[in-house]
């Protein structure tokens, strides 16, 4: 049995892990395990989330009496230092040291000593990754909701451009009814509002501090947790400090990444959306719209080809986000508290999640709005709209056929009544090869002898577009009074 | 009422929909195809909301002028009259009427002629059946928000009856540190916390009214939509109406579906850990707990059977909640706007989600907090605990070693020189075949000459569960403290 | 029918099954868990397969010596008597009973007494209900065969038809190179071969024998399981009896199920990407195609609509399918051995995905190839093509461009320089705004001198489809090849 | 090498790729697009498939009389010396080049000049890369079939070991009946089986060549497509070339991708189940069992601790390859033909699943049957079965009950009388606190008085265990036979 006063920096647990755990172990972890457990090469993105806890749990301990003044003073300096190391590029991670939190541990008491093996006081690992996590997922959520906010920007950008152009909106991929191009976008401005909403609602229950639950029951020390939590920003919109209430649970919760990727799932299903919308737009049948040049790729084989790479793998990246989702719930299902080490496969696909949002909404920002031309200081190089074509495909379809319906209706005739008296309308304008705008008043007085010249306004895109003027309707009023609303809530 | 002769082809649209959509189709629906799309008998659970839903537009279309009294009169009492009849069971649910929508709507303008074929102006299936699964997953939250907090009751109830109680906490499954019996269970009342915040965020973004947007681009009739909010009670904490913005969104977005099916996974992977202790706890080898027989089954074969089937069943349901959520995700990815008809298999999955979770957290209420007995109102038949053998559990594993590392540490040891310093403690105990508090006090300072006699309050298990008073420990003051917060909360 | 004295401590188990399990239970179900845990409102339709299990069991119980041969007889008797009620709709399955088996096993005693009770010797309902499903879903997947060899029959009698049907071929939903459209659809008809392939190894693995492992061990009745294998069919190619060879993975294994379901969703898979393709050909747009109306619904607001339901449904419910296999596969994960009441939630997600893909693929076969004509027998009313629309499009787009590279190949350029050389030319006829057939051939010789007149040939439509007649290519000479050899396979 | 100058509008499209894909591009594509859509850094692990298929191609154009024997032996030539560099570690790769395809040719040209450019003739990047997909995944295949091999060897190993000690075999977590230790081993080694099986089956539609599809429609080269087959294995089991014959169904087909997935999920919901049990069967209520310590790892915090952090992690791992076949399905839903760029990210959860499943089946292999004695040759370091722990824990629970109803029947009792009579039995024992075979006789014939002293022998744990001796039983006979059966499969 060791005698130890001279404890020192270099008889130091840390250093010897590699040789097995404590005195109990009696033989070295294998390398192939050290590979399979070890998470330092993936999660010393955490590196600083856990500096930043380290120095807020040496500050309240110094404050509550349990280190020193000079003992803090010293890990304070010791973090600062080994921040400008990993900064620089100069920092060793080694796999013998299995995750962020040892590797810093280790060149911490390396750098000052004694001090450095008091820092762990009062709180275990478990405490200390679910701490770490929390906060840098705070920070990765805040990214997000900026760049969700980028996207919105650029669309109402575009929508800005193209209030008076018409599109036919589609049901069933079939054309239905004339509305603004402005006006479908703005549906996706809605979607990236809603994910805005979720992502600040898991943002709140993410920024509720674990940090003082030590392994799994609390601790004998008399911490002050409500102080880390201040130290941290783990606080309220009142400044109140958001503080895990059982040790138990915080040790042992994941809910706020899988809501997270929940939320994440989300963003990329609209993504998802405007993608396909954005891939059968510029297919030569419809054209409807561009993208620049340097969002498409060619092929290897085929000289004419300009493929919308971008909005596809966008797409195909739903899935990857939705796997990760359905991959963190698997993770977590039937587990008995408190930690086990399968929460460890927590931090791979919630690390990716965050990666393909950021780059993703990144790129789409760009690629709908254009980016800052640096002379101009204007926007350029985002979607080129072909209104042209838009309009001419609405012209296909009987778009206003709704329209005649209502006109109808206000001359008296119940509602389903003027649906089928329409219906016969449409058969014989099919028959006729004409839009119902080109048949005679004469033939359409034969379906209802109460129709008269004014309904040509009502059968016109123009005229049916700007009728849709109530509270979200496609009118142009309505349109312009939307992106004003928008305006004001992404200034 | 309208009189209309010479308006139409045929009488009345609905009831020839077995023959042809409209005069366009020229061979009626298949019957593969009509069992295939239709989709009454599932979605006439959403009678009610429906039939709200109407009222209210009937309402409003007669505010803004758009219906005349008696036509309002009309609707309502032909509505108050389906009400009647399905309430009484006498309602005939017609297959050729494909969904809840038509099937009302066609009994209504068989009770009340004309006025009934007016109600459907200024809106569409399309922002009807939003509006409708909105009103009823509202009311379907508020009842899974009720049964969560008579889940966390339960356990409360529990959890006061069991402070003082000590069982083994564990991490990975290993004897870690005592614990309180009512702390764990407490955890789950943190965890089922979160999922009524989550479902009162989910209710908020569900709560906001579609109807108005029509089948994708607004209407051209004058409606009051915040009057139609107002009285289906779609307004916010301040009572403003909530209104979607966008009619295509409105008519596509089922972002509320998923989000309530991922709170809802949320919810179901919560008992599904819940489950897996109960199972564990329940087995021979643990022994800590016993759930009432009318909770368990036997088996056809093995006489001596008691099996925790409600649990497991439980355990395993969260599988289908889960498969629902990633059902209605893949559902939507990559879907152009706006409504298509794939929209529709989002009900079956919500349906079934929404009943498995009532069923479960209604049972579980009762399974851990037992039923009030008719005649003392006291609640009986809750979980019975069996304290001495999860004390006895607590015993093996050398569940006080951190205490003993605590100590050293006041002591003025390192924190990770303690660490080792127990190791070496423990291998030697093991060696001997006895807890640590069973070695001689000579032994102990071998390890370190500056333990002392009152180390053998620090390794008993009710000094260990005291020592750890900080917020949220496991100490009984701290458990108390919580207890008390969650009558509060829950009162 | 026996007579059965006096046999007993309690009359039938069975019987007071309400009352509770067995001697053990001091109190009996409560409502409540009965509907929870019951399985018989959902797994009595696996009456057949329980029926054939017990049938087979109980005649080799009699060969092996432990069934009376009356008894047996009077088991063999009441069986078909069972058989008779549930095919009249006369048996009344009980709630209180459970699940299927006791439901078949209580009304067997019921009418032979004795002889009843001893059939479920030497089994266990572990046993017998993974029996059951493996039986019952043989016969699924032989429908499910039948019905996929249905869809490719359906798709090679359309291809038959438009071998020289071109139509744009697109990656990136971009003209790529002209196709035949036979070659387009006999893609699909590749899939489901894959699929009918993965559902003939499923049912290799599911025909296995599992009865004869009891509960979970085995059991001390000399069973002879071969017997009861060749009985029910449960052999392979060769006639050897397929059987379970460990009794504890036989009643807890649930692999062929999320099989199972993961080549169902795979079917789905080939499903959703035919739909999506039917969808966009039939938006105005394209306006490839047409489906017959009796596939098609209508608007209730939108009178000149026509819509895609069927294959807009079958798209969605790619999803549902999706979900039930996520579900099953987190249902078995985690599971410690043997049987786990969760393994219950395996039966509704196994009904309801054979549900859908037997919907699904026989209304797919009729709505591509139609319905058999009573008269003539000819089938009608499957997918109109709109050839000339098709052909249009793929002259848009340059899709012979790559033709051009190739010939520039064969003139001695390397394949990546005469890519480069006609990207050029591309560019100059997208200014000029005509096809590269349409360039005079002095302008294509500008961009190589070797270009001769015979490169008309090669930027014709007909050229480019019949020069790529390499196996598996879309030459009309290779697509007929390739529809024999369906033809062969399907016959 | 041959010398190329002038033979082009630019000297070397791969070389100006930065600069944009062809002259029909008006600006390069951009940094974050470049990034975004580049796979080089995740794909280039298929080069050595990549130069497989590039060789055979190579040599196939020469047979057919497409490249010059100057040019294949350049090829060839060029190809080899790549190999060497990239072993080596000496290969640039480009971000720039976008993939490992681009990045081999672009060095080939350059090391060979226009040969290297002829080498793409008659293929796409779309065949090329379905090609390399598979010619790796069938690699892969054959690696992870030979590891599922190596677990089940050790499973067999260590089961022969253990074939006479007796663990309480469990239904729903409760004791059921007593089973070989060996037994429950082996109910392993026929998941893993059919895991192989399942992996033998997705191989064989894996290995099926689309090279000759080109970019989707074919190639009006005379390629022979049966010639590379042959050089590159894709051969079945007679030989005969295996060949996709849909050239669009050959870009796009990822049905290999989501299969293997599939087939691996299977395999870790089987190490998920093992895992649990391992898990369970160390905590120290059971203390069934333990790992030797190089698998396990310490807690920071507390002391005594030796976790089973590799089979936790494991069981957590089972939640990535799950998510990752979501993700590939979700990936490929909806999605129209041919090649998207979607299909680009199936790689990623491809690679990331076999890495997976071969990291965690080698160390399960090693876990559980340990590693050869460098010197003795002997497999040392496996699992510790503690027999006694098992044997005690048997006797808790009446794990014999079965065999005293089974004994009854044996008397004349219909079983399911002969049930409810031991359910007596075990009730009364229950209140004695003793086993049923500490019940004395007469107390036995009071239930009963058919029942005689041989009673006793049935109610041991020794005789229940060989009474089950019957194909699949636990009867030591039975699972001797087993172990043999598999020692033959396995040798």
């Amino acid at each position: 049995m060791s005698d130890h006063h001279a404890s020192s920096p270099s008889a130091n647990q840390l250093d010897s892990k590699a040789q097995g755990w404590s005195a109990l172990f009696t033989e070295p972890m294998s390398d192939l395990v050290k590979r399979y457990t070890s998470s330092v090469f993936f999660d010393q993105r955490l590196w600083q989330a856990d500096i930043a806890g380290s120095r807020a749990h040496a500050q309240m301990l110094h404050s509550v009496g349990i280190l020193s003044a000079q003992d803090e003073a010293d890990i304070q300096h010791g973090l600062s230092q080994i921040t400008q190391e990993i900064e620089a590029g100069q920092f060793e991670w080694k796999l013998d040291l299995e995750d962020v939190h040892l590797n810093i541990e280790a060149r911490l008491t390396q750098l000052i000593g004694d001090a450095g093996k008091r820092l762990h006081t009062g709180r275990s690992r478990n405490d200390q990754v679910a701490t770490d996590v929390r906060l840098w997922l705070r920070g990765e959520i805040d990214g997000i909701i900026g760049l969700l906010r980028q996207v919105q920007t650029a669309l109402v950008d575009v929508a800005e451009q193209n209030v008076e152009v018409i599109l036919p909106g589609f049901t069933h991929l079939q054309v239905a009814q004339p509305v603004s191009f402005a006006h479908h976008l703005l549906a996706y401005v809605e979607m990236f509002g809603r994910d805005v909403q979720r992502m600040q609602d898991v943002r709140r229950r993410t920024n509720v501090l674990p940090l003082g639950s030590a392994a799994l029951a609390g601790t004998s020390y008399p911490l002050d947790r409500a102080q880390v939590a201040r130290i941290l920003g783990m606080v309220d919109a009142q400044g109140e400090p958001q503080i895990c209430q059982n040790s138990l649970d915080a040790v042992s919760d994941r809910d706020f990444a899988i809501e997270f990727a929940a939320a994440a799932a989300l963003v990329m299903v609209h993504v998802s959306r405007l993608s396909e919308e954005l891939i059968v737009w510029m297919s030569q049948n419809f054209a409807f719209i561009r993208i620049a040049d340097r969002f498409t790729t060619g092929s290897s084989i085929m000289p004419q080809k300009k493929n919308p790479d971008v909005p596809e793998l966008a797409r195909g990246k739903s899935g990857r986000v939705i796997g990760h989702l359905m991959g963190l719930i698997t993770l977590m299902k039937g587990q008995p508290l408190a930690y086990n080490k399968d929460n460890q496969e927590d931090k791979e696909p919630l690390f990716d999640t965050v990666d393909t949002l950021r780059d993703t909404l990144r790129i789409f920002a760009e690629m709908i709005g254009g980016q800052p031309n640096a002379q101009t200081g204007q926007k350029e190089g985002g979607i080129t709209v072909h209104a042209e074509a838009m309009q001419q495909a609405a012209l296909r379809g009987y778009a206003t056929a709704t329209d005649l319906a209502d006109y109808l209706v206000k001359k008296g005739l119940p509602f389903r009544d003027a649906h089928e008296t329409v219906a016969h309308a449409v058969r014989i304008a099919i028959e006729q090869g004409v839009d119902l705008s080109e048949l005679a008043l004469a033939d359409l007085q034969k379906f209802n002898p109460a129709i008269e010249a004014d309904v040509f306004e009502v059968l016109s895109l123009h005229g049916s577009l700007h009728a849709r003027n109530t509270l979200g309707g496609t009118a142009p009023a309505q349109v312009r009074a939307q992106i004003a609303r928008h305006r004001a809530a992404l200034a």
